[in-house]
């Protein structure tokens, strides 16, 4: 089935765009405005550090409970369809129906298919899963899985922005280096972000190099505010 | 329709969750990292207000963005089953055939369905993109809704941890106050947050309050070693 594989692969894909365009943006903006406000790239540093090792845990744990969340909420409700086809099951026939008569199929045929899919319990439930709640069974493993892309990506992503305030101890020099090559990486994270989901490749590109660029430079701005510099 | 207004609302709640539980842990782990690596909170409320800004219109952007592309993919997927009718047709039906065959009717049945869907294109394209691709089609509005909320949401939980710096110069004592009431703010929202959702509270509770006090652990114990302190 290549709608199963595009549909894994996109969710994939979703977590390291996810960890890898806030790990390049938001260190990179907390890096600049630091560097707006004091002269020390040691602060920069264990500022960033300490921002990407919070921002990786708390997405990555975050991306774990979320999957975990979804895997209960179906659970949850998959016990209720169970229930409802013992205890109500004229109701959920009723609901099959709805759902042909939303693509227009006769009344007759609604009948049909209701009491067909009667006879099999798991396959109507399952149904009632997919095709009235809109839920699919989620994938064993998924929110560890998620938690891991997505963490490690924000480190990666966020390791970029900081490694020129390693070099050069004067943060707002540093910070010249930082812009130059993070605004290179956004810009190619967003090509091949965009090539990957199929939109245009450019207009994409300049999306993902202007969100960064907003949040640097908003950031700058407000730590000069507050510095009243 | 219940249900629609259950997805909807689950929609708002998801954007305000991912807001918020970033807000309080990632500013919150950032600040007490900083507190123990220098002993200013004037730098600490520069940094976490950068953080703030930066990340909040990193999170805003990004779901706006996301949400775009979903609708994006919504509509190239739509036009491409358009023309699939039109091209092949008899493939497209063999695809709706091959939905109802998982569920166990009959091929008789299959056929019967098939055919009759296909007389009204428009809700045989709609069948295919729910049903086949599993595409729900995007809320107008959806995109920057969803931006909004996030975005705000992430400000308010930012702020909460970083408020006793602004009150106490001394960051390494600020930050007492600091890690009492953002865990107070997080198991309230963790206990919130799992009643909306339908999970069991107090495990929730602690689960959102352990994610920011290891995000912030972490984040502290780094920091500290960044400084050799």
């Amino acid at each position: 089935m290549h709608h199963e594989q595009h549909l894994k692969s996109s969710d994939t894909i979703r977590d390291i765009v996810i960890g890898m365009s806030d790990g390049l943006t938001v260190p990179f903006a907390l890096a600049a405005g630091l560097s707006g406000a004091v002269n020390s790239s040691g602060i920069v540093i264990t500022a960033g550090i300490a921002e990407i090792v919070a921002g990786s845990i708390a997405m990555g744990l975050g991306g774990f409970l979320a999957g975990r969340t979804e895997a209960d909420h179906y659970h949850s409700e998959l016990k209720r369809e169970y229930d409802e086809v013992e205890r109500v099951p004229e109701q959920e026939k009723a609901e099959v129906k709805e759902v042909f008569a939303d693509f227009g199929l006769s009344p007759a045929l609604q009948d049909q298919i209701a009491d067909e899919m009667a006879k099999d319990k798991d396959k109507w439930v399952d149904f009632m899963m997919r095709y009235e709640l809109g839920l699919e069974k989620p994938e064993a493993n998924r929110a560890s899985q998620s938690a891991i892309t997505i963490g490690i990506s924000y480190i990666v992503g966020g390791i970029i922005p900081l490694s020129p305030y390693f070099f050069v101890s004067e943060s707002q020099i540093a910070l010249y280096y930082s812009c130059a090559i993070t605004m290179v990486c956004l810009f190619v994270f967003g090509y091949f972000k965009s090539k990957v989901t199929g939109q245009p490749v450019f207009a994409g590109a300049l999306k993902v190099l202007i969100i960064g660029a907003i949040a640097a430079a908003a950031a700058f701005i407000m730590a000069k505010l507050i510095n009243g510099k």
